[in-house]
């Protein structure tokens, strides 16, 4: 384990002024409320937040904290569901001021964009150019480069194009000792030394701050694909439908997955009447393969097939899915979204393993999301101020985890570990035959941070 | 530096013997002839070789490597062009008899194939499922699953599809402790632990050996892109329209350039007529943007403009591009195939800056290769008896991979560093702001190798 960091920060927040400001720099207690949370929920306050306005205050601060030896967290939009992006006493780097795309290279196909920009501003600017930066996650109008690299974030349309960690090219990183390195090249191809941009992609705000990123761009597509929402009366047949597509080498663009529970929330809170099926997908196909992926689709006798008319109807798929997580945030005191990936054949087991946990454990789980890329959120609703419910949850939790690893999956497709799934993390990697692989991780991490300064306590280092 | 493996090998044949049986180990000056130089022409004579069957032998293998500190390294086809897969004293893995695909996923869309097996002969396989692995080098009907991963091996088809990097999803791999892990799962999405795969890929046999990889693999599109042939009188012209092309947010599936010595080359090995031009593209454009790329590609003057009426014709132009090398061989005494990649809007400076140099050191460089991603292979002759000419031809080397350098290219796009361009890793990375990425690449050296067994004396430790 590398050497805690410790030591207070007497006099902190005057030395923080001293480099960015000391308009931005807070550390009253009210003004660190919005820091001691992340998006699910996971607290601990910091002693300090700094807004910092370029490289080189990002520099100093990391030196200072290194000096200090006090713990220091990269933040963009706290959007972290695992707790990633809260640490007690803390120095916290809110990095949404370094906000500005310094490049878009439309010859090279990359965007130069600083940590603190949202993705969805990104692809703002980047669509003037009929370009567009393909991972999209659910928080892409909140969540930034910065976070969404620290975590390799996915998305719906990761399906066909993979996650964030697809389309990193190179990287500006303030490493713990206060340094300033590029990462990998701004080329299409680079083989010049071993490849620590990958290594910093995921690595959650634990070996470094990230301050710019060169990210892959390609054109938006001529062509938009044909939504489809189809409807399944059991599991079984859904995922027999996923199985049958990938079999005939069709690649969807995106490819969702709701439950009947999930349906219903939707209708509830949109006051909407679509059918409430056990099992509803979303699926975007390519107008040549349409014909052969509804031939799939009929093969498993749906309740019903709806190709999307228009661009309006589709827009209403998409809503009915992207509004998912209100519509059931509405049902419990509190909610937990899962995050195991699975074998795309093994997604109907999983799911069923999924229902009868809850059942069991007397709790409602909802489940929705990336079936096509065998990563679907269960959805866990408990009451938070109730010992027994919380109990319950954390066992079925780490119950469909424990399945997820013996299934052959990944406790994380696209949340990463934080401080939620640490010891997960380290079942995960035993079962699955990594157990040096984890060795090696926590050499990596003391090997960048020897004083354990940066985001300590949490991920590899925990695991 | 880690402590460089130093002590004989003493009964050394007869110890691998006992672990893969006599017929698999071989010592004399005759048999290892052939593992005494890679296909640039690096020389080192190894002690043994040994052709393991299985991981277990590999694990065993290399902890008698490690218990008596001796190099090993890890050899697929040995088409390293740098030096890589050639170590004096060292056991080398010939690792050819494992060469079998353990699974071909279709659902999940992979193949779990071991180290062993060609490009060539997965590619066959695949094809049986409608599947490719798209990433393909020139030595692709020799080069192994294994060399590809160490090496992080382009191709033609990378403009479109990336390289290797791009193609792994988890790998099975004897640590230089002798111990096994797999990192990485094989599945679409996974985020638990830092990313040691893409840490592996481009390590070229420094980290530990490759046994089994899990490599993305994708359908064979059912359209065919057409192949156009386009001359121009001059590189200027040729490389304006790359980059209008891509500004034109046309996505080519190859973009090879050829220059007038090439093609000169190839008429006189082939006795083909092909038009002479200073400039030849070879490209392939799906059909729906075919228009605008006619239109792209006359607005820059062209000599002439064929797109392919049939696959024999569209075989021809490709046979031109694949013949090159061979043709280009019979030119000189010695050829140098060089693999700087620049920035796609440098590649017109970048091709005069070579043809330049060695016009100064009274040279020929050829030019031909990827001109799509900025990948372009200057070819050198000398004459590698004549001191002069073979001074001359590394001046020239060193002076064409300095000026990619300082127009933010690298010294390697695809055939990676070995012993022959460890200094000029150096050189990029500190001229790119990467000093302390390098300090951080040794220190991974050490940490995966403390003993220093695994290629030692190469790449980032001898950089």
């Amino acid at each position: 384990m590398p050497k805690r960091a410790t030591k207070g920060g007497r006099g902190l927040p005057e030395a923080l002024a001293g480099i960015s400001g000391a308009d931005n720099v807070f550390s009253e207690p009210s003004r660190l409320e919005e820091y001691s949370e992340d998006m699910a929920g996971f607290r601990a306050t910091p002693a300090v937040v700094v807004r910092p306005s370029s490289e080189d205050e990002v520099r100093r601060i990391v030196a200072l904290a290194g000096k200090r030896r006090v713990p220091i967290v990269p933040r963009g939009a706290g959007s972290s569901l695992t707790g990633a992006a809260v640490t007690k006493g803390a120095i916290i780097l809110d990095m949404r001021r370094m906000d500005s795309v310094l490049k878009v290279d439309t010859v090279n196909w990359y965007a130069r964009a600083q940590a603190g920009i949202t993705l969805e501003d990104l692809n703002k600017r980047l669509a003037k150019e009929g370009f567009f930066f393909p991972p999209d996650p659910a928080s892409s109008s909140l969540c930034t480069v910065g976070g969404a690299v620290a975590e390799g974030s996915g998305g719906l349309r990761c399906v066909k194009y993979g996650t964030v960690k697809d389309w990193v090219v190179a990287l500006r990183v303030v490493l713990p000792n206060g340094r300033v390195s590029n990462f990998g090249e701004p080329l299409a191809k680079n083989r010049a030394g071993f490849d620590l941009v990958h290594l910093m992609v995921g690595s959650e705000g634990t070996l470094g701050v990230v301050t710019e990123a060169w990210l892959k761009i390609i054109p938006i597509p001529k062509a938009t694909p044909k939504r489809l929402l189809i409807t399944y009366g059991d599991w079984r047949s859904a995922s027999d439908a996923i199985c049958q597509l990938r079999a005939s080498r069709i690649m969807p663009h995106i490819f969702e997955f709701l439950d009947r529970e999930t349906i219903q929330a939707v209708n509830a809170h949109l006051d909407t009447k679509q059918d409430e099926a056990e099992a509803t997908l979303i699926v975007d196909i390519e107008e040549d393969s349409l014909a052969e992926a509804l031939e799939t689709f009929k093969r498993n006798k749906p309740g019903k097939i709806v190709v999307a008319k228009d661009a309006a109807e589709a827009e209403a798929f998409y809503h009915i899915r992207s509004m998912a997580y209100l519509a059931i945030r509405g049902l419990g005191k509190a909610v937990q979204v899962e995050d195991i990936a699975v074998p795309v054949d093994r997604l109907g087991e999983y799911m069923a393993k999924v229902k009868e946990t809850a059942s069991r454990h007397g709790l409602r789980i909802l489940v929705n999301g990336h079936a096509g890329d065998g990563n679907v959120h269960p959805v866990i609703l408990y009451d938070e101020q109730d010992r027994a419910s919380r109990a319950a949850a954390h066992r079925a939790f780490e119950e469909i985890c424990r399945y997820g690893i013996s299934i052959g999956g990944s406790v994380t497709g696209e949340h990463g570990i934080g401080v939620q799934k640490a010891k997960l993390l380290r079942e995960q990697l035993e079962a699955h035959e990594g157990k040096e692989a984890l060795r090696l991780m926590k050499e990596i991490k003391k090997l960048f941070d020897p004083d354990g300064i940066m985001n300590p306590g949490k991920y590899v280092e925990a695991a």
